[in-house]
Protein backbone atom coordinates (compact mmCIF):
# COMPACT_ATOMS: atom_id res chain seq x y z
CA UNK A 1 0.00 0.00 0.00
CA UNK A 2 0.98 3.57 -0.70
CA UNK A 3 2.34 5.05 2.06
CA UNK A 4 0.61 7.82 1.59
CA UNK A 5 -2.89 6.62 1.44
CA UNK A 6 -1.92 4.18 4.77
CA UNK A 7 -1.20 7.09 6.68
CA UNK A 8 -4.47 8.76 5.83
CA UNK A 9 -6.36 6.45 6.36
CA UNK A 10 -4.98 5.61 10.04
CA UNK A 11 -4.89 9.76 10.33
CA UNK A 12 -9.02 9.62 9.62
CA UNK A 13 -9.80 6.23 11.48
CA UNK A 14 -8.41 8.03 15.11
CA UNK A 15 -10.04 11.39 13.71
CA UNK A 16 -13.33 9.47 13.22
CA UNK A 17 -13.16 7.74 16.32
CA UNK A 18 -12.10 10.64 18.45
CA UNK A 19 -15.57 13.03 16.49
CA UNK A 20 -17.77 10.23 17.85
CA UNK A 21 -16.22 9.50 21.40
CA UNK A 22 -16.40 12.92 21.63
CA UNK A 23 -20.30 12.87 20.70
CA UNK A 24 -21.05 9.63 22.84
CA UNK A 25 -19.38 11.26 25.93
CA UNK A 26 -21.42 14.24 25.91
CA UNK A 27 -24.66 11.85 25.62
CA UNK A 28 -26.94 11.20 28.34
CA UNK A 29 -28.85 8.25 27.96
CA UNK A 30 -28.36 4.64 29.86
CA UNK A 31 -25.23 2.88 30.61
CA UNK A 32 -25.70 -0.16 29.24
CA UNK A 33 -27.04 1.27 25.89
CA UNK A 34 -24.32 3.77 25.63
CA UNK A 35 -22.04 0.42 25.95
CA UNK A 36 -23.39 -1.85 23.88
CA UNK A 37 -23.65 1.09 21.02
CA UNK A 38 -20.11 1.79 21.55
CA UNK A 39 -19.18 -1.43 21.55
CA UNK A 40 -20.11 -2.14 18.28
CA UNK A 41 -18.84 1.04 16.60
CA UNK A 42 -15.59 0.58 18.52
CA UNK A 43 -14.95 -2.79 16.83
CA UNK A 44 -15.19 -1.30 13.70
CA UNK A 45 -12.62 -2.02 11.25
CA UNK A 46 -11.70 -0.34 8.21
CA UNK A 47 -13.94 2.49 8.21
CA UNK A 48 -14.13 2.02 4.39
CA UNK A 49 -17.39 4.36 4.23
CA UNK A 50 -16.59 7.33 6.40
CA UNK A 51 -13.05 7.27 4.99
CA UNK A 52 -14.34 7.40 1.06
CA UNK A 53 -17.04 10.26 2.29
CA UNK A 54 -13.75 12.06 3.73
CA UNK A 55 -11.91 11.54 0.12
CA UNK A 56 -14.59 12.41 -1.95
CA UNK A 57 -15.07 15.29 0.22
CA UNK A 58 -11.41 15.73 -0.19
CA UNK A 59 -11.59 15.87 -3.70
CA UNK A 60 -13.29 19.32 -4.27
CA UNK A 61 -13.37 20.41 -0.40
CA UNK A 62 -11.38 21.52 2.37
CA UNK A 63 -11.89 21.40 6.43
CA UNK A 64 -13.38 17.74 6.76
CA UNK A 65 -14.93 19.21 10.41
CA UNK A 66 -17.88 19.93 7.51
CA UNK A 67 -18.54 16.57 6.85
CA UNK A 68 -17.68 14.66 10.10
CA UNK A 69 -21.27 14.50 10.91
CA UNK A 70 -22.32 12.59 8.26
CA UNK A 71 -19.23 10.32 8.41
CA UNK A 72 -19.84 9.22 11.96
CA UNK A 73 -24.19 8.35 10.74
CA UNK A 74 -22.98 6.52 7.73
CA UNK A 75 -20.40 4.78 10.02
CA UNK A 76 -23.76 4.38 13.00
CA UNK A 77 -25.70 2.85 9.80
CA UNK A 78 -23.55 0.25 8.91
CA UNK A 79 -22.78 -0.31 12.42
CA UNK A 80 -26.41 -1.18 13.23
CA UNK A 81 -27.16 -2.91 10.21
CA UNK A 82 -24.23 -5.36 11.30
CA UNK A 83 -25.22 -5.76 14.68
CA UNK A 84 -28.92 -7.05 13.19
CA UNK A 85 -27.20 -8.96 10.63
CA UNK A 86 -25.42 -10.98 13.34
CA UNK A 87 -28.53 -11.70 15.26
CA UNK A 88 -29.46 -15.61 15.45
CA UNK A 89 -32.07 -15.19 13.67
CA UNK A 90 -30.24 -13.69 10.25
CA UNK A 91 -26.63 -14.76 9.72
CA UNK A 92 -26.56 -15.84 13.26
CA UNK A 93 -22.73 -15.10 13.46
CA UNK A 94 -20.78 -15.09 17.24
CA UNK A 95 -17.68 -13.38 16.21
CA UNK A 96 -17.49 -10.48 14.12
CA UNK A 97 -13.70 -9.53 13.48
CA UNK A 98 -12.16 -11.66 16.13
CA UNK A 99 -14.55 -10.15 18.34
CA UNK A 100 -17.87 -11.23 19.98
CA UNK A 101 -20.77 -10.02 17.85
CA UNK A 102 -23.26 -7.55 19.92
CA UNK A 103 -25.64 -9.95 21.07
CA UNK A 104 -23.61 -12.54 22.11
CA UNK A 105 -21.30 -9.82 24.43
CA UNK A 106 -24.44 -8.34 25.37
CA UNK A 107 -27.96 -10.35 24.56
CA UNK A 108 -30.04 -10.63 21.33
CA UNK A 109 -32.91 -7.74 23.23
CA UNK A 110 -29.57 -5.27 23.62
CA UNK A 111 -28.38 -6.33 20.65
CA UNK A 112 -31.71 -5.25 18.70
CA UNK A 113 -31.97 -1.87 20.70
CA UNK A 114 -28.60 -0.80 20.37
CA UNK A 115 -29.04 -1.22 16.34
CA UNK A 116 -32.39 0.83 16.71
CA UNK A 117 -30.62 3.12 18.50
CA UNK A 118 -27.83 3.72 16.26
CA UNK A 119 -30.08 3.80 13.17
CA UNK A 120 -31.79 6.50 15.04
CA UNK A 121 -29.21 8.54 16.25
CA UNK A 122 -27.64 8.73 13.05
CA UNK A 123 -30.26 10.97 11.98
CA UNK A 124 -30.62 13.38 14.71
CA UNK A 125 -26.47 13.71 14.27
CA UNK A 126 -26.92 14.98 10.95
CA UNK A 127 -30.12 17.42 12.02
CA UNK A 128 -28.30 18.73 14.87
CA UNK A 129 -25.22 19.43 12.87
CA UNK A 130 -24.60 23.27 13.21
CA UNK A 131 -21.91 23.28 10.32
CA UNK A 132 -24.45 22.37 8.11
CA UNK A 133 -26.67 24.47 6.04
CA UNK A 134 -30.60 23.93 6.71
CA UNK A 135 -30.52 22.85 2.75
CA UNK A 136 -27.79 20.69 3.33
CA UNK A 137 -29.48 18.89 6.60
CA UNK A 138 -32.09 18.41 4.63
CA UNK A 139 -30.17 16.94 1.20
CA UNK A 140 -27.95 14.50 3.62
CA UNK A 141 -30.95 13.40 6.22
CA UNK A 142 -32.92 12.68 3.58
CA UNK A 143 -30.52 10.33 0.93
CA UNK A 144 -29.28 8.70 4.31
CA UNK A 145 -32.71 7.41 4.68
CA UNK A 146 -33.17 6.55 0.70
CA UNK A 147 -29.64 4.78 0.61
CA UNK A 148 -30.60 2.94 3.97
CA UNK A 149 -34.04 2.31 4.28
CA UNK A 150 -36.62 -0.62 2.32
CA UNK A 151 -35.36 1.32 -1.25
CA UNK A 152 -31.70 0.97 -0.35
CA UNK A 153 -30.04 -1.50 1.90
CA UNK A 154 -32.44 -2.57 3.92
CA UNK A 155 -34.63 -3.90 0.39
CA UNK A 156 -31.21 -5.58 -0.67
CA UNK A 157 -31.38 -7.62 2.81
CA UNK A 158 -34.29 -8.73 1.77
CA UNK A 159 -33.53 -9.59 -1.80
CA UNK A 160 -30.31 -11.46 -0.46
CA UNK A 161 -32.45 -13.38 2.21
CA UNK A 162 -34.64 -14.42 -0.85
CA UNK A 163 -32.03 -14.94 -3.03
CA UNK A 164 -30.08 -17.86 -0.68
CA UNK A 165 -30.15 -21.54 -1.18
CA UNK A 166 -30.82 -20.57 -5.22
CA UNK A 167 -28.91 -20.04 -7.80
CA UNK A 168 -29.59 -16.63 -9.88
CA UNK A 169 -28.41 -14.69 -12.23
CA UNK A 170 -25.46 -12.19 -12.46
CA UNK A 171 -27.48 -9.28 -13.37
CA UNK A 172 -30.23 -10.40 -10.38
CA UNK A 173 -26.78 -10.56 -7.85
CA UNK A 174 -25.53 -7.72 -8.63
CA UNK A 175 -29.03 -5.51 -8.11
CA UNK A 176 -29.17 -7.45 -4.45
CA UNK A 177 -25.32 -5.97 -4.14
CA UNK A 178 -26.16 -2.33 -5.24
CA UNK A 179 -28.93 -2.07 -2.71
CA UNK A 180 -27.04 -3.76 0.39
CA UNK A 181 -24.09 -3.06 -0.30
CA UNK A 182 -23.58 -0.38 -2.51
CA UNK A 183 -26.35 2.16 -1.72
CA UNK A 184 -24.24 3.16 1.65
CA UNK A 185 -21.45 3.98 -0.73
CA UNK A 186 -23.29 5.72 -2.60
CA UNK A 187 -24.45 7.54 0.25
CA UNK A 188 -20.61 8.19 1.05
CA UNK A 189 -19.28 9.33 -1.93
CA UNK A 190 -22.36 11.70 -2.87
CA UNK A 191 -22.53 12.94 1.13
CA UNK A 192 -18.55 14.26 0.30
CA UNK A 193 -19.07 15.73 -3.15
CA UNK A 194 -22.14 17.46 -2.51
CA UNK A 195 -21.06 19.17 1.26
CA UNK A 196 -17.66 20.06 -1.20
CA UNK A 197 -20.26 21.92 -3.65
CA UNK A 198 -19.51 19.63 -6.55
CA UNK A 199 -21.36 20.49 -9.70
CA UNK A 200 -24.05 18.16 -10.84
CA UNK A 201 -21.84 16.89 -13.63
CA UNK A 202 -19.51 15.70 -11.24
CA UNK A 203 -22.00 14.30 -8.94
CA UNK A 204 -23.34 12.06 -12.13
CA UNK A 205 -19.91 10.77 -12.98
CA UNK A 206 -19.34 10.02 -8.83
CA UNK A 207 -22.71 8.30 -8.61
CA UNK A 208 -21.33 6.25 -11.47
CA UNK A 209 -17.83 5.54 -9.53
CA UNK A 210 -19.67 4.70 -6.78
CA UNK A 211 -21.86 1.94 -8.26
CA UNK A 212 -18.85 0.23 -9.53
CA UNK A 213 -16.74 0.49 -6.52
CA UNK A 214 -19.27 -1.01 -4.35
CA UNK A 215 -19.29 -3.97 -7.16
CA UNK A 216 -15.59 -4.17 -6.67
CA UNK A 217 -16.06 -4.80 -3.10
CA UNK A 218 -18.55 -7.07 -3.26
CA UNK A 219 -16.67 -9.00 -5.68
CA UNK A 220 -13.57 -8.89 -4.02
CA UNK A 221 -15.34 -10.40 -0.43
CA UNK A 222 -16.54 -13.03 -2.55
CA UNK A 223 -12.78 -13.83 -4.55
CA UNK A 224 -11.90 -13.59 -0.51
CA UNK A 225 -14.04 -15.91 0.69
CA UNK A 226 -13.35 -18.63 -1.12
CA UNK A 227 -9.41 -17.83 -1.46
CA UNK A 228 -8.73 -15.59 1.39
CA UNK A 229 -6.68 -16.29 4.41
CA UNK A 230 -8.75 -16.85 7.35
CA UNK A 231 -6.43 -14.90 10.04
CA UNK A 232 -6.18 -12.19 8.21
CA UNK A 233 -9.74 -11.93 7.17
CA UNK A 234 -10.89 -12.54 11.26
CA UNK A 235 -13.82 -15.15 10.05
CA UNK A 236 -13.81 -18.34 8.54
CA UNK A 237 -12.86 -19.21 4.63
CA UNK A 238 -15.73 -20.70 3.17
CA UNK A 239 -18.82 -19.41 4.18
CA UNK A 240 -20.58 -18.65 1.33
CA UNK A 241 -20.30 -21.97 0.04
CA UNK A 242 -21.67 -23.09 3.04
CA UNK A 243 -24.77 -20.92 3.11
CA UNK A 244 -25.46 -21.63 -0.24
CA UNK A 245 -25.05 -18.32 -1.67
CA UNK A 246 -24.90 -16.83 -5.20
CA UNK A 247 -21.40 -15.63 -5.59
CA UNK A 248 -18.90 -14.41 -8.51
CA UNK A 249 -16.52 -17.13 -8.10
CA UNK A 250 -19.16 -19.58 -8.17
CA UNK A 251 -21.24 -17.97 -11.13
CA UNK A 252 -17.79 -17.18 -12.98
CA UNK A 253 -15.32 -19.64 -11.47
CA UNK A 254 -12.47 -17.59 -9.63
CA UNK A 255 -10.62 -16.14 -12.74
CA UNK A 256 -13.88 -14.83 -14.41
CA UNK A 257 -14.26 -13.52 -11.16
CA UNK A 258 -10.90 -11.78 -10.93
CA UNK A 259 -11.39 -10.23 -14.68
CA UNK A 260 -14.86 -8.92 -13.73
CA UNK A 261 -13.18 -7.02 -11.08
CA UNK A 262 -11.11 -5.68 -13.33
CA UNK A 263 -13.49 -4.25 -15.56
CA UNK A 264 -15.26 -2.67 -12.89
CA UNK A 265 -11.51 -0.78 -11.89
CA UNK A 266 -11.52 0.42 -15.55
CA UNK A 267 -14.95 1.36 -15.04
CA UNK A 268 -14.31 3.31 -12.17
CA UNK A 269 -11.26 4.94 -13.12
CA UNK A 270 -13.33 6.06 -16.28
CA UNK A 271 -16.07 7.58 -14.00
CA UNK A 272 -13.53 9.30 -11.23
CA UNK A 273 -11.55 10.93 -15.06
CA UNK A 274 -14.87 12.17 -15.75
CA UNK A 275 -15.62 13.38 -12.20
CA UNK A 276 -12.05 15.57 -12.25
CA UNK A 277 -10.98 13.34 -9.26
CA UNK A 278 -8.64 11.35 -11.37
CA UNK A 279 -5.43 11.99 -9.29
CA UNK A 280 -7.18 11.72 -5.83
CA UNK A 281 -7.09 9.61 -2.85
CA UNK A 282 -10.47 8.41 -4.46
CA UNK A 283 -8.17 6.26 -7.02
CA UNK A 284 -5.96 4.85 -4.37
CA UNK A 285 -8.80 3.88 -2.68
CA UNK A 286 -10.07 2.03 -5.80
CA UNK A 287 -7.13 0.16 -5.72
CA UNK A 288 -6.95 -0.37 -2.11
CA UNK A 289 -10.45 -2.06 -1.70
CA UNK A 290 -9.61 -3.93 -5.31
CA UNK A 291 -6.97 -5.61 -3.72
CA UNK A 292 -7.20 -5.81 0.04
CA UNK A 293 -6.72 -9.28 1.77
CA UNK A 294 -9.27 -8.92 4.72
CA UNK B 1 -67.84 8.12 24.61
CA UNK B 2 -68.95 11.45 22.86
CA UNK B 3 -70.71 10.73 19.49
CA UNK B 4 -68.38 13.64 18.51
CA UNK B 5 -65.54 11.78 19.48
CA UNK B 6 -66.47 8.43 17.78
CA UNK B 7 -67.04 10.48 14.72
CA UNK B 8 -63.86 12.27 14.86
CA UNK B 9 -61.89 8.47 15.48
CA UNK B 10 -63.60 6.61 12.96
CA UNK B 11 -63.16 9.94 10.13
CA UNK B 12 -59.30 10.36 11.01
CA UNK B 13 -58.38 6.16 11.23
CA UNK B 14 -59.84 6.44 7.78
CA UNK B 15 -57.66 9.25 6.77
CA UNK B 16 -54.50 7.95 8.22
CA UNK B 17 -54.95 4.60 6.44
CA UNK B 18 -55.81 6.13 3.18
CA UNK B 19 -52.96 7.90 3.58
CA UNK B 20 -50.30 5.95 4.49
CA UNK B 21 -52.03 3.45 1.83
CA UNK B 22 -51.39 5.75 -1.08
CA UNK B 23 -47.68 6.63 -0.27
CA UNK B 24 -47.60 2.58 -0.02
CA UNK B 25 -49.17 2.21 -3.16
CA UNK B 26 -45.96 4.74 -5.05
CA UNK B 27 -43.35 3.06 -3.19
CA UNK B 28 -41.16 0.39 -4.94
CA UNK B 29 -39.71 -1.77 -2.63
CA UNK B 30 -39.51 -5.74 -2.46
CA UNK B 31 -42.88 -7.07 -2.41
CA UNK B 32 -42.21 -9.11 0.51
CA UNK B 33 -40.99 -6.38 2.84
CA UNK B 34 -43.90 -4.06 2.02
CA UNK B 35 -46.09 -6.58 2.79
CA UNK B 36 -44.48 -7.17 5.91
CA UNK B 37 -44.13 -3.43 7.12
CA UNK B 38 -47.92 -2.79 5.64
CA UNK B 39 -49.22 -6.03 7.75
CA UNK B 40 -48.12 -4.71 10.98
CA UNK B 41 -49.07 -0.95 9.66
CA UNK B 42 -52.40 -2.26 8.94
CA UNK B 43 -52.82 -4.50 12.28
CA UNK B 44 -52.78 -1.13 14.01
CA UNK B 45 -55.66 -0.14 16.21
CA UNK B 46 -56.61 2.53 18.14
CA UNK B 47 -53.98 5.05 16.16
CA UNK B 48 -53.65 6.56 19.33
CA UNK B 49 -50.54 8.77 18.61
CA UNK B 50 -51.30 9.92 15.02
CA UNK B 51 -54.87 10.95 16.52
CA UNK B 52 -53.25 12.94 19.05
CA UNK B 53 -50.85 14.97 16.70
CA UNK B 54 -54.49 15.69 14.19
CA UNK B 55 -56.19 16.37 16.97
CA UNK B 56 -53.19 18.89 18.88
CA UNK B 57 -53.22 20.66 15.36
CA UNK B 58 -56.65 20.89 15.12
CA UNK B 59 -56.60 22.94 18.37
CA UNK B 60 -54.34 25.96 16.18
CA UNK B 61 -54.58 25.26 12.67
CA UNK B 62 -56.65 24.14 9.88
CA UNK B 63 -56.11 21.88 6.83
CA UNK B 64 -54.55 18.66 8.54
CA UNK B 65 -52.95 17.65 5.09
CA UNK B 66 -50.40 19.86 6.23
CA UNK B 67 -49.83 17.10 9.40
CA UNK B 68 -50.59 14.01 7.81
CA UNK B 69 -46.85 12.70 7.10
CA UNK B 70 -45.31 13.74 10.58
CA UNK B 71 -48.66 11.58 11.72
CA UNK B 72 -47.99 8.75 9.19
CA UNK B 73 -44.24 8.51 10.22
CA UNK B 74 -45.26 8.63 13.99
CA UNK B 75 -47.26 5.65 13.64
CA UNK B 76 -44.86 3.83 11.77
CA UNK B 77 -42.47 4.67 14.49
CA UNK B 78 -44.28 3.16 16.81
CA UNK B 79 -45.31 0.05 14.90
CA UNK B 80 -42.00 -0.80 14.18
CA UNK B 81 -41.46 -0.64 18.39
CA UNK B 82 -44.06 -3.13 18.57
CA UNK B 83 -42.97 -5.33 15.88
CA UNK B 84 -39.53 -5.50 18.02
CA UNK B 85 -40.92 -5.46 21.03
CA UNK B 86 -42.78 -8.53 19.96
CA UNK B 87 -39.49 -10.58 18.88
CA UNK B 88 -38.64 -13.81 20.76
CA UNK B 89 -35.68 -12.32 22.32
CA UNK B 90 -37.64 -9.19 23.77
CA UNK B 91 -41.10 -9.91 24.77
CA UNK B 92 -41.96 -12.63 22.43
CA UNK B 93 -45.44 -12.77 21.62
CA UNK B 94 -47.30 -14.26 19.33
CA UNK B 95 -50.35 -12.42 19.25
CA UNK B 96 -50.88 -9.03 19.45
CA UNK B 97 -54.58 -7.61 18.85
CA UNK B 98 -55.62 -11.15 18.00
CA UNK B 99 -53.50 -11.41 14.79
CA UNK B 100 -50.41 -13.08 14.35
CA UNK B 101 -47.40 -10.88 15.03
CA UNK B 102 -44.98 -9.89 12.16
CA UNK B 103 -42.24 -12.50 12.97
CA UNK B 104 -45.17 -15.55 13.50
CA UNK B 105 -46.47 -14.34 9.94
CA UNK B 106 -43.29 -13.91 8.62
CA UNK B 107 -40.08 -14.80 10.08
CA UNK B 108 -37.85 -13.51 12.17
CA UNK B 109 -35.37 -12.42 9.86
CA UNK B 110 -38.68 -9.95 8.02
CA UNK B 111 -39.92 -8.71 11.07
CA UNK B 112 -36.03 -7.55 12.13
CA UNK B 113 -35.81 -6.11 8.85
CA UNK B 114 -39.32 -4.71 8.32
CA UNK B 115 -39.23 -2.77 11.69
CA UNK B 116 -35.52 -1.31 10.58
CA UNK B 117 -37.32 -0.62 6.89
CA UNK B 118 -40.16 1.62 8.95
CA UNK B 119 -38.32 3.50 11.32
CA UNK B 120 -35.95 4.73 8.29
CA UNK B 121 -38.64 4.96 6.05
CA UNK B 122 -40.43 7.03 8.87
CA UNK B 123 -37.42 9.87 8.32
CA UNK B 124 -38.00 9.90 4.35
CA UNK B 125 -41.62 10.73 4.88
CA UNK B 126 -40.59 13.91 6.91
CA UNK B 127 -37.73 15.15 4.56
CA UNK B 128 -39.65 14.52 1.38
CA UNK B 129 -42.99 16.07 2.11
CA UNK B 130 -43.49 19.56 -0.26
CA UNK B 131 -45.84 20.53 2.32
CA UNK B 132 -43.53 21.41 5.24
CA UNK B 133 -41.05 24.41 4.79
CA UNK B 134 -37.07 23.55 5.40
CA UNK B 135 -37.43 24.45 9.14
CA UNK B 136 -40.28 22.34 9.80
CA UNK B 137 -38.48 19.40 7.76
CA UNK B 138 -35.42 19.85 10.07
CA UNK B 139 -37.50 20.30 13.59
CA UNK B 140 -39.79 17.63 13.30
CA UNK B 141 -37.05 14.61 12.20
CA UNK B 142 -34.85 15.89 14.31
CA UNK B 143 -37.79 15.98 16.90
CA UNK B 144 -38.81 12.21 16.24
CA UNK B 145 -35.09 11.20 16.45
CA UNK B 146 -34.54 12.33 19.96
CA UNK B 147 -38.25 11.07 20.84
CA UNK B 148 -37.71 7.96 19.52
CA UNK B 149 -34.08 7.06 19.72
CA UNK B 150 -31.67 6.05 22.64
CA UNK B 151 -32.42 9.33 24.26
CA UNK B 152 -35.88 8.46 23.98
CA UNK B 153 -38.30 5.45 23.22
CA UNK B 154 -35.24 3.23 23.10
CA UNK B 155 -33.76 4.50 26.17
CA UNK B 156 -36.92 3.72 28.23
CA UNK B 157 -36.89 0.27 26.33
CA UNK B 158 -33.89 -0.46 27.75
CA UNK B 159 -34.09 0.73 31.58
CA UNK B 160 -37.46 -1.21 31.39
CA UNK B 161 -35.37 -4.66 30.85
CA UNK B 162 -33.16 -3.94 33.02
CA UNK B 163 -35.98 -2.89 36.13
CA UNK B 164 -38.01 -6.03 35.22
CA UNK B 165 -37.62 -8.84 38.01
CA UNK B 166 -36.93 -6.07 40.21
CA UNK B 167 -38.92 -3.55 42.20
CA UNK B 168 -38.50 0.02 41.66
CA UNK B 169 -39.46 3.28 43.13
CA UNK B 170 -42.76 5.11 41.39
CA UNK B 171 -40.23 7.37 40.28
CA UNK B 172 -38.14 5.60 38.61
CA UNK B 173 -40.97 3.58 36.75
CA UNK B 174 -42.08 6.90 35.86
CA UNK B 175 -39.02 8.09 34.17
CA UNK B 176 -39.40 4.53 32.46
CA UNK B 177 -42.62 5.28 31.62
CA UNK B 178 -42.00 9.08 30.29
CA UNK B 179 -39.17 7.64 28.33
CA UNK B 180 -40.67 4.20 26.76
CA UNK B 181 -44.23 5.65 25.67
CA UNK B 182 -44.37 9.47 26.74
CA UNK B 183 -41.86 10.60 24.79
CA UNK B 184 -44.01 9.41 21.46
CA UNK B 185 -47.19 11.05 23.02
CA UNK B 186 -44.55 14.15 23.52
CA UNK B 187 -43.65 14.08 19.90
CA UNK B 188 -47.48 13.58 18.77
CA UNK B 189 -48.49 16.66 20.43
CA UNK B 190 -45.42 19.07 19.92
CA UNK B 191 -45.45 18.15 16.13
CA UNK B 192 -49.25 18.70 15.53
CA UNK B 193 -48.96 22.24 17.76
CA UNK B 194 -45.70 23.28 16.20
CA UNK B 195 -47.22 22.83 12.50
CA UNK B 196 -50.37 24.94 13.47
CA UNK B 197 -47.75 28.05 14.86
CA UNK B 198 -48.98 27.38 18.74
CA UNK B 199 -46.92 29.50 20.67
CA UNK B 200 -43.97 28.98 22.39
CA UNK B 201 -46.24 29.27 25.94
CA UNK B 202 -48.66 26.96 24.65
CA UNK B 203 -45.96 24.63 23.19
CA UNK B 204 -44.79 24.59 26.69
CA UNK B 205 -48.15 23.88 28.53
CA UNK B 206 -48.50 21.01 26.14
CA UNK B 207 -45.53 19.36 26.79
CA UNK B 208 -46.80 19.14 30.54
CA UNK B 209 -50.10 18.02 29.02
CA UNK B 210 -48.28 15.47 27.02
CA UNK B 211 -46.44 14.21 30.08
CA UNK B 212 -49.70 13.70 32.38
CA UNK B 213 -51.15 12.36 29.40
CA UNK B 214 -48.27 9.75 29.28
CA UNK B 215 -48.98 8.65 32.91
CA UNK B 216 -52.67 8.46 32.31
CA UNK B 217 -51.80 5.87 29.33
CA UNK B 218 -49.37 3.90 31.13
CA UNK B 219 -51.66 3.70 34.29
CA UNK B 220 -55.02 2.70 32.52
CA UNK B 221 -52.74 -0.25 30.66
CA UNK B 222 -51.51 -1.63 33.92
CA UNK B 223 -54.90 -1.38 35.48
CA UNK B 224 -56.28 -3.24 32.58
CA UNK B 225 -54.16 -5.66 32.67
CA UNK B 226 -55.41 -6.28 36.55
CA UNK B 227 -59.15 -5.65 36.07
CA UNK B 228 -59.57 -5.79 32.26
CA UNK B 229 -61.54 -8.08 29.81
CA UNK B 230 -59.57 -10.40 27.93
CA UNK B 231 -61.43 -10.39 24.72
CA UNK B 232 -61.63 -6.67 24.96
CA UNK B 233 -58.25 -6.39 25.69
CA UNK B 234 -57.43 -8.95 22.29
CA UNK B 235 -54.39 -10.11 25.02
CA UNK B 236 -54.21 -12.28 28.12
CA UNK B 237 -55.01 -10.50 31.54
CA UNK B 238 -52.28 -10.40 34.14
CA UNK B 239 -48.91 -10.41 31.91
CA UNK B 240 -47.62 -8.24 33.94
CA UNK B 241 -47.90 -10.20 37.25
CA UNK B 242 -46.64 -12.99 35.31
CA UNK B 243 -43.46 -11.30 34.15
CA UNK B 244 -43.05 -9.49 37.98
CA UNK B 245 -43.42 -5.86 36.10
CA UNK B 246 -43.26 -3.38 38.45
CA UNK B 247 -46.79 -1.51 37.72
CA UNK B 248 -49.03 1.45 39.14
CA UNK B 249 -51.63 -1.38 41.25
CA UNK B 250 -48.49 -3.30 42.43
CA UNK B 251 -47.37 -0.12 43.96
CA UNK B 252 -50.04 1.57 45.03
CA UNK B 253 -52.55 -1.12 44.93
CA UNK B 254 -55.46 -1.08 42.33
CA UNK B 255 -57.74 1.42 44.63
CA UNK B 256 -54.60 3.97 44.79
CA UNK B 257 -53.74 3.65 41.05
CA UNK B 258 -57.38 4.23 40.21
CA UNK B 259 -56.59 7.48 42.37
CA UNK B 260 -53.37 8.22 41.12
CA UNK B 261 -54.74 8.14 37.41
CA UNK B 262 -57.42 10.65 38.12
CA UNK B 263 -54.81 13.10 40.01
CA UNK B 264 -52.87 13.34 36.19
CA UNK B 265 -56.02 13.68 34.94
CA UNK B 266 -56.46 16.74 36.90
CA UNK B 267 -52.85 17.85 36.03
CA UNK B 268 -53.89 17.26 32.29
CA UNK B 269 -56.49 19.74 32.67
CA UNK B 270 -55.19 21.93 34.09
CA UNK B 271 -52.35 21.78 31.31
CA UNK B 272 -54.50 22.47 28.71
CA UNK B 273 -56.40 25.01 30.11
CA UNK B 274 -52.80 27.04 30.22
CA UNK B 275 -52.17 26.10 26.87
CA UNK B 276 -56.07 27.52 25.92
CA UNK B 277 -56.97 24.19 24.62
CA UNK B 278 -59.52 23.60 27.38
CA UNK B 279 -62.56 23.23 24.89
CA UNK B 280 -60.69 21.05 22.64
CA UNK B 281 -60.70 17.44 21.07
CA UNK B 282 -57.69 16.90 23.28
CA UNK B 283 -59.98 17.04 26.27
CA UNK B 284 -62.06 14.57 25.19
CA UNK B 285 -59.30 12.50 24.20
CA UNK B 286 -57.62 12.46 27.54
CA UNK B 287 -60.99 11.55 29.01
CA UNK B 288 -61.19 8.72 26.07
CA UNK B 289 -57.74 7.15 27.21
CA UNK B 290 -58.31 7.12 30.95
CA UNK B 291 -61.56 5.08 30.62
CA UNK B 292 -60.60 3.01 27.94
CA UNK B 293 -61.44 -0.63 28.22
CA UNK B 294 -59.08 -2.47 25.64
Amino acid sequence: MHKRLQAYLEYYREELQKAYTSRFDKLEIPANLKQSMLYSLDAGGKRLRPILLLASYEVYGQDVQKVMSSAIALEMIHTYSLIHDDLPAMDNDDYRRGMLTNHKKFDEATAILAGDALLTYSFELILDDPLLTSEEKIVLAKELAVCSGPKGMVGGQILDMEAEKQSVSLEAMEEIHALKTGELIRFAIFAGAYLANATDEQLHYLKQYAYYLGLIFQVQDDILDVSGEEEKLGKPVGSDELNEKSTYPKLLGLGGAIEQKEKYVQKAYESLKLADAEDSLLKALTDYFSQRDH
